[in-house]
């Protein structure tokens, strides 16, 4: 079975930026714009045109740099916003307008005060005028999440007659199991009318740290665009990280499924956004945080010393990490202790290990992490033991 | 259907203390170990006991102190491991040795130059040797994740009838998606002969992304114990985030399944450990991070003005965070505004409104957070052009 390209759309620039602390400059937005569109996304979410200005003038810079990718601006579903990010995106070799609105129950009652039917006129008006500026026009059912599956595949049935392009099924609270968005995905594919004309694609937040999960499923079930951001930054608890979907599909290759990006830019690239975002990662996240090729207790040491496999899945290059770490601790054996006295330089018998590891006991159980100058320590009373 | 209990077993202390950086001293770990007691934790590993003389003596006065949880000790497969964890454990009201060995081809080629049946021989031994010290022993399967099925289920049959009580089904490496750990899970539960007398327990680390996903497709599938960490902590990417399995198993009443946990010490219990580890938490983690209630776009703040439930699938008192915030930045809207402004004792009226979210956007686009300050000085610019 041949692989399928799964188009990676990314929106650390609208969904990230939005967040407490995250605001760029457009001087800021432009760097990020054209690393991103080097490392290979397919879409570019620049930002949300109506909101203010400085984000206008952002989305319109963006759309003249950037080179490959699909320039994409957020509107909601009604005519200023369309129009003022058309204007935007005037300048974008390929432009997209995403248009949306609330199809939930819950969003149709208390943030608009509406009806179903009127939802549905509303969707299939804001598709039909963001078409008359751009070919293609994503959709999305805000809060689909939560949204009743047999009213979602009408919606966007509608919205596909419309003229949209892609159908964004977002679970934008982040309530959704794996198993249930899978399953709502699989749900749409199978009952909306005229669905080969458009994709799906999953927009999920981490409220209950599962939008990587959720996104995989869904793209198991037939999605095929994952929106997501570097460092999984967004709203709240964040969107799906970039990073962890690319991996995942690149480490799986039983899914038959792939994207563009090109995996050894993702190290560079996470700092780069959480150096201007000014948003740290922590140490233990995956596939980018400063621990995740960091290899601590003696059981691990000893078997990665062995054999990099018995404990590692990436090759941390892969990710542009260049070698995996052995950090000598507390926890730490007598076998990452000699692989690290032979490092600078130590070959050291047996016996003399033994004698070493109980120096090292010591030491470690006192401090966090046992550097070069304590081994150097440690030789030197070795070698005054001996003498 | 009644609601099955999900045990949580925390190794914070362990799997999360021999991470770089987050060593920490006997008193520190007896601070910690009295509070997982309180948030309801069933079972605590407390260390490695045999790895150092400070990890003893901390799982010895662990045992001593801990009123509630079981209190569990990390061993190889060999008898010293062993007779140093029930050294240690010694004085626990509910001692539990948790042995075992690598099952994976890769594990038992690479790390110990050995064949299947010689690996089944030494975890039987070990089972039964640590069964002499105490009742409850735990076995591992170390690189469950990667270990053919048939084989791991003939290693469970062989530790149950040994004596394991609980059977341990690491995806050491953190490799596997959901559905094929929640399989792995599943096939044990059906194939293992005896399978009765023992729990699974799911533990999963993170290095994709998915270690929370996986350990709950582990419960769905018939898994009664999560081994899970504070704030996500563990040998590289971490472990499963205690948090969030609590939070899931709780939001998502539908699974039939609950734990111990009081929630509303999570936030209060993620800080203490944090600070006491010098871990930080990214403010997109979910749960609790800095930002994991906050809303800062304009669409969201509206629809959460309105009612809550738009945008929140949980209510931040549960977790002990004491409400969620709306933080003006240039992507908040015009019912954001007017909402902070009441906040500070000023009701506006549309027109006036319509003056005040110009200036704010002038404000907004040149920093990151408008803040009451800034509020204040529109209010006197809006006074000005009035008088």
């Amino acid at each position: 079975m041949n692989s399928e390209k799964i188009e990676i759309f990314d929106t650390t620039l609208r969904d990230g930026e939005q967040v407490p602390g995250c605001k760029l400059n457009t001087e800021q937005k432009l760097i990020i714009a054209e690393r991103l569109d080097k490392l290979g996304i397919d879409v570019i979410e620049a930002g949300f045109p109506v909101s203010s200005p400085g984000d206008f003038h952002s989305v319109s810079e963006i759309s003249k740099l950037v080179k490959n990718a699909k320039v994409c601006g957020l509107t909601r579903a009604n005519k200023k916003d369309i129009e003022i990010a058309a204007e935007a995106l005037k300048y974008a070799k390929r432009p997209r307008i995403h248009t949306g609105i609330g199809t939930s129950d819950s969003h149709i009652k208390y943030k608009f005060n509406s009806t179903r039917e009127d939802i549905i006129e509303r969707a299939i008006d804001a598709v039909k005028y963001a078409k008359s500026f751009v070919e293609d026009v994503e959709f999305y059912a805000e809060d689909a999440g939560r949204t009743d599956n047999e009213f979602l595949a009408r919606v966007c049935e509608a919205v596909i007659k419309a003229g949209a392009t892609v159908l964004n099924i977002p679970d934008t609270t982040g309530y959704c199991l794996p198993e249930e968005y899978g399953q709502k995905i699989k749900y749409l594919k199978e009952n909306v009318r005229g669905i080969e004309k458009a994709i799906l694609s999953c927009h999920c937040h981490n409220d209950l740290g599962l939008a990587t999960a959720n996104s995989i499923a869904g793209a198991i079930n037939g999605a095929r665009q994952i929106e997501c951001t570097i460092n999984g930054l967004g709203e709240r608890a964040g969107n799906t990280a970039l990073e962890e979907v690319v991996m995942i599909l690149r480490q799986h290759k039983d899914l038959n499924l792939h994207t563009n990006v090109n995996s050894k830019m993702l190290n560079t690239m996470s700092s780069l956004v959480s150096d201007l975002m000014g948003m740290p990662v922590q140490p233990n996240k995956a596939i980018i945080g400063a621990n995740a090729f960091a290899h601590s207790s003696g059981i691990h040491q000893d078997g990665v010393i062995k054999n990099r496999e018995t404990y590692e899945i990436m090759n941390p290059e892969d990710v542009g990490v260049n070698e995996s770490s052995i950090i000598l601790t507390a926890r730490s054996g007598r076998s990452a202790l000699a692989y690290r006295f032979k490092h600078i330089g130590f070959d050291v018998t047996k016996n003399e290990l033994d004698f070493l590891y109980g120096e090292f006991l010591k030491v470690a159980d006192g401090k966090k992490e046992v550097d070069n100058d304590d081994l150097t320590l440690m030789m030197t009373a070795l070698t005054r033991k001996i003498s």
